[in-house]
């Protein structure tokens, strides 16, 4: 059963034809065992990848629910006067797939007021593929501007996936090592399992190893452990939605790796684009946790874990206060602390 | 697949019959599923049975170790005027079957004083069984010091397995739950899954469960998000091996909590017999970490879950500084900081 991971997957996310095509997506729940694309001709086949993980990493599944709004509104034939409207009403379902990473919203979003602008089919579909360039462009920058903190020599701990299977480029904590390697940097990686889904087993585990850089998994468990033991020098990210004042929300367990890597002195930077920032939230209690089915703790792979009757929790994400955050690594380069002040200089500069 | 947990689960140990008699030990690795008893009749046995945690918790393979190692020199017919040094290379292959709880070598060498005073089988027996009541009487001492903790109301987290499965009793930390409710005290628990093994959902869940005491089942990477969110009044846990300044060795995942509990003073209390303490072990840095197959990590019920050629690493235990202990729940009372001294007075007055 286990597969050996090829030397290129297939892509996460591609987009056949124009705007009367189709969306691919690599069935991320089949991995690593089984490579399965699916292909989707309807929102409601993109919010159902988005709501079992078929696509998801913040990235990915911003650039997916652009695609799923041009295939949502596509069918509603012949186009409605209110087309604004009914584009509005797509977007709410496709918002709605997943509430914590705030990417999912900016890419509907910025797909809404383009449609606001020019009401066709065309400036969707133009808007879902600018968005998805953008991601990719974007991801080459946070690796560009990310690479020169890993050390020749070093481990670095990572958490969940944030590679080409989380974005629709290289990746935002892992770009950075996919650039590294390139540069010439020999370092090994630490993978997170990251339960319940194991993100990190089954997705990091397989990209680094298909890009040949040397991995080692570990049980979440382990990693304040490893610190203490001097045998982490570097901690890497990515994000689902990062607050005004630096308070990040990522995957569950971020938090208990940054508190051990400020025990330790490790570094601890967060890797994600622009677009995962919330100007709207002012702070991480403001950010909401998703809970998911509680059979994704309770059993793997269809097997039970626990005895029959036994209940429990299942918290998708939490939240990282910015103080123990070293760095946040973005597409428009890193922002230092004090947090608040760097987020607001980089988005009035933008403007 | 997943089996209703039972009112009451077999003996996790037993031996049956006089000296002459065999060690039966319920089989841990396929709970909560399965209730099988294996019945050991040689010291060999109890080795595999160790290693492969059919038989796992500080205080249980003690006590496992003491029996098996009757019936590895009861095997030597007729007995070896040697005796006593074929004890001590019986007993030698049974400490080194797990190299970090302390237990195993403190009943071991329980038993080669006994022999060294007198020189029989029954003399074994009875310093195993000895050890056995003992542990018996010392799990119900930390659950009648430890019950006041527990307040009605409050949800209380622990992590791997520290109840009837892990001890020859009611358990370390375990044994206060079932102490505080016997006394009427109303509280719900999350158990930490514990990967790799699953001690939490398997084991714990089940033993709650069985006492309907009502209990959720956490990943691991969950606990430090809940902490922070109010949602933990207490975390209890138990020890393989403390040091004599107090810094502790628990399963894997242990020192993460303990960081989580610190930053959100939440109490953190350890509850291990005395025999868990390692007066030759002056801190933390002196215990040695078990790193166990690493397929315990990358398959969960011979499901793969990593691709091929992907590698892990498998530390057992990690070592907690004694400065994030709240206390010690022993059978001979709770000791406050500061812990050297606390930890020193307390094995002066039993000498």
């Amino acid at each position: 059963m286990a597969t050996t991971p090829p030397a290129a997957l297939p892509p996460t996310i591609a987009w056949i034809g124009d705007e009367t095509g189709h969306l691919e997506l690599l069935d991320q729940t089949r991995l690593p065992h089984e490579f399965v694309v699916l292909r989707l001709d309807s929102a409601e086949g993109v919010v159902d990848a988005i709501v079992r993980l078929a696509v998801r990493g913040a990235p990915a599944i911003g650039v997916a629910a652009a695609y799923g709004l041009l295939l949502g509104v596509r069918r509603l034939r012949p186009l409605p006067a209110a087309f604004v409207d009914a584009t509005r009403t797509v977007a709410a379902r496709l918002a709605a797939a997943r509430p914590t990473a705030v990417n999912l919203q900016w890419a509907l979003d910025r797909c809404l007021a383009a449609v606001r602008s020019q009401p066709t089919l065309a400036v969707l579909w133009q808007e879902a593929r600018r968005i998805q360039a953008e991601e990719i462009a974007s991801s080459r920058r946070m690796g560009e501007h990310g690479a020169a903190l890993v050390r020749d020599g070093s481990t670095v701990l990572t958490h969940c996936n944030t590679g080409r299977l989380a974005t629709a480029g290289d990746g935002t904590a892992l770009a950075i090592l996919f650039a590294a390697w390139k540069r010439g940097v020999r370092f090994s990686v630490l993978a997170d399992e990251t339960r319940p889904l194991l993100q990190g087993a089954r997705l990091t585990a397989l990209e680094l190893a298909a890009a040949g850089i040397p991995v080692q998994v570990v049980v979440d468990g382990a990693a304040a452990g490893l610190i203490a033991r001097g045998q982490v020098q570097l901690v890497l990210v990515g994000a689902d939605r990062i607050a005004l004042n630096g308070d990040t929300a990522n995957k569950v367990g971020t938090y208990g790796l940054a508190l051990a890597c400020a025990a330790h002195q490790v570094p601890f930077h967060v890797v994600a684009p622009l677009s995962t920032f919330d100007l709207r939230c002012a702070d991480g209690s403001k950010i909401p946790i998703e809970e998911r089915d509680t059979r994704e703790v309770l059993a793997v792979g269809g097997q039970a874990l626990a005895a029959n009757g036994v209940s429990a929790r299942n918290p998708a994400f939490d939240v990282t206060p910015a103080r123990l955050v070293t760095s946040f690594v973005t597409d428009a380069g890193i922002l230092q602390p004090p947090f608040p002040a760097a987020i607001k200089n980089t988005f009035a500069q933008r403007r």
